[in-house]
């Protein structure tokens, strides 16, 4: 008899560069063994490099975004329809992990979600969990209850950053 | 006119999962928007399951393995051949970063062979480093000249590993 699959709960948290790219990296090299990958982004709208290059991926990867990130620039704060998108991408991830579909599914930048005020329940999410799905959470200012739950915690620490340098964002490197 | 293409160094250190898979990342966004990325993975010899899925994107993305880590496993000090294979692998990096045929040039594990005292000239590469090529360098160990000499820097720390809890290294996830 095989053994079950048993899979875990991934978060990548902390002010450095390299928390998405390492859950795109971590689906690309999952593809590589045919496993299947559900990406779910939150607020985040802005046609990102790698949402091109995963078509040419989509055997294996789905990616869906969700909201955007303008009242983070402008200084407000979040409105209903960042809610309601939150909470959108949050039944969509939830929905992926329950549909015995997908080996991996993503939670990008969902931390921050948290931080804003935009959902409080992600934590149940982490509770319902099947075995057999590996969870990926990112994003600055993961709550201390999500690191409890997680079997693996990385900090990207900065310590240098090109922005500190008055380097723009840059196409193909932050987007 | 247009203004010159300015690119930097970026690396990735630190004991925490994320480092590879973040290079990996940050070259599949930059495919998304044409960019070019040659990777050299060091000390590598494993069909990671990257590999496989990367063909997908080989219009842009090239990826050469050279040596493995079998001496750190077995516990023994790197041989001729592992020092030879690393030489190889640095000389096919510099290369490429020479070619003006890369936007980036991945350097994946080029931390460990310091380490390991596999190499002992990275620093006068990243001295060589055009302006219009990006150079990403991975791996633990960071020597403080090169992390002196670039640009960005995080430090993936590990917060919590399942390794820990005795699980093993998986398909599709760690290799």
């Amino acid at each position: 008899m095989n053994k079950p699959i048993r899979r875990y709960i991934q978060i990548y948290t902390g002010n450095g560069k390299g928390k998405t790219t390492a859950a795109i990296g971590q689906a690309i090299r999952a593809a590589g063994h045919g496993l299947r990958t559900f990406i779910v982004m939150f607020m985040k709208e802005h046609r990102y490099g790698e949402l091109q290059s995963l078509q040419h991926l989509r055997e294996w990867i789905t990616v869906e975004q969700y909201g955007n990130d303008n009242f983070v620039f402008s200084k407000q704060s979040p409105g209903d329809q960042d809610r309601a998108l939150a909470r959108q991408a949050l039944k969509r991830a939830r929905e992926a992990m329950l549909s015995k579909q997908y080996d991996i599914v993503i939670l990008d930048e969902v931390c921050v979600t948290t931080y804003f005020k935009l959902l409080d329940d992600v934590l149940p999410l982490l509770d319902e969990k099947p075995d057999e799905v590996e969870l990926i959470l990112t994003g600055r200012y993961c709550p201390q209850e999500w690191i409890e739950k997680a079997d693996l915690v990385t900090e990207m620490q900065e310590i240098k950053h090109y922005y500190q340098k008055g380097v723009q964002a840059r196409k193909g490197f932050e987007s």
